[in-house]
């Protein structure tokens, strides 16, 4: 599923660099499987929870996983919102200045949802430690291409829908930046949660 | 947890309607308590699950509970976003005309908010599903309220700032609706999961 995820904005963004019309509506469609992955991860983990019992960590591990559907399931989503805006502003005309920065944003964004996953998947709290230092940029990124949006849509106001467009893509990826930030902070719960039957502030 | 995201929502209304700067601050400062709730109820899952080993509907029930927190913990910051634009709109001037339907949208997201929550505590898949259907008249308001702020900023050039809080304000209610409409399916998932060991496709 986090595989998925990460074609999904990939293949989202380079629609948007090589002017895809096409490539963008195929990650729309990609949408639907992973609405089913979400679902059959769900009755997988009650079902691991029900016939198992398990404890400990590999309790944590179950109930992580379910928590991090959804944040798959929702990145899912803001790839195709974005490849959505990204057929409008294609069909729109040449794409305005502030759209150049898209690329590389999605792909810190991107590359901060690989390193949660791998974190994830190798229990290394250490690692995913390190996903949230790299929002930073993403965020400045994001504050850049607002501001470039505004000032074209304040320079242009004919194009406001084409400055709108702009402002939601860039949206759109903080907001992978920040679902790939939560599946980070819920790796640390999973590894430091050893010691859930003694918390600290009893 | 949910009692505090509907007065949330409620406050974050009432600040724009009353142009109320504190109130919009104080919406800013209720988050934190959200972000403890959600920490504390997850611990909270993983110890029952733990300690008493939960089957069928009460398993469902723990489960659906650390996925619903993720839920409200977003609405809670949804409802910090729009109120830092409320602050922002507020501090600008006189209100434009858009925002007149931003209460309206509020309260029906917030009623389904209501509603989902009414629906997961009774287990209810009836009433989960109406929350669906409410979903329809939020999204006529956010494609009102987005093509009015489009209007809006393309005749007032020199208020594109003030045109985009609004439409930011428009997307963060309808993403409470959005998370509401979430709960809702999990109440779904929940109330019609006993069959969880026969799915219908094997």
């Amino acid at each position: 599923m986090g595989g998925r995820c990460e074609t999904m904005i990939d293949e989202a963004i380079h629609a948007l660099e090589e002017r895809d019309v096409a490539l963008a509506r195929s990650v729309m469609k990609a949408d639907k499987q992973m609405n089913r992955d979400e679902l059959e991860i769900d009755e997988l983990v009650v079902r691991i929870l029900a016939l198992r019992n398990p404890v400990g960590r590999d309790l944590r591990f179950a109930v992580t996983s379910s928590k991090v559907v959804i944040d798959l399931e929702r990145i899912g989503d803001e790839a195709v919102n974005f490849s959505e805006r990204v057929v409008e502003l294609i069909e729109a005309g040449p794409l305005p200045a502030p759209a150049n920065d898209l690329p590389e944003m999605g792909r810190l964004a991107n590359q901060m949802l690989r390193d949660a996953l791998d974190a994830f998947v190798t229990e290394d709290a250490k690692k995913a430690l390190t996903v949230r230092s790299q929002d930073d940029p993403v965020d400045e990124y994001y504050g850049q291409i607002l501001r470039a949006a505004e000032r074209y849509m304040t320079e242009q106001p004919e194009h406001i829908r084409q400055g709108m467009n702009l402002a939601s893509c860039a949206k759109y990826l903080e907001r992978i930046a920040d679902h790939a930030t939560n599946i980070a902070e819920m790796v640390v719960f999973l590894v430091r949660g050893e010691d859930v039957r003694h918390p600290k502030n009893q």
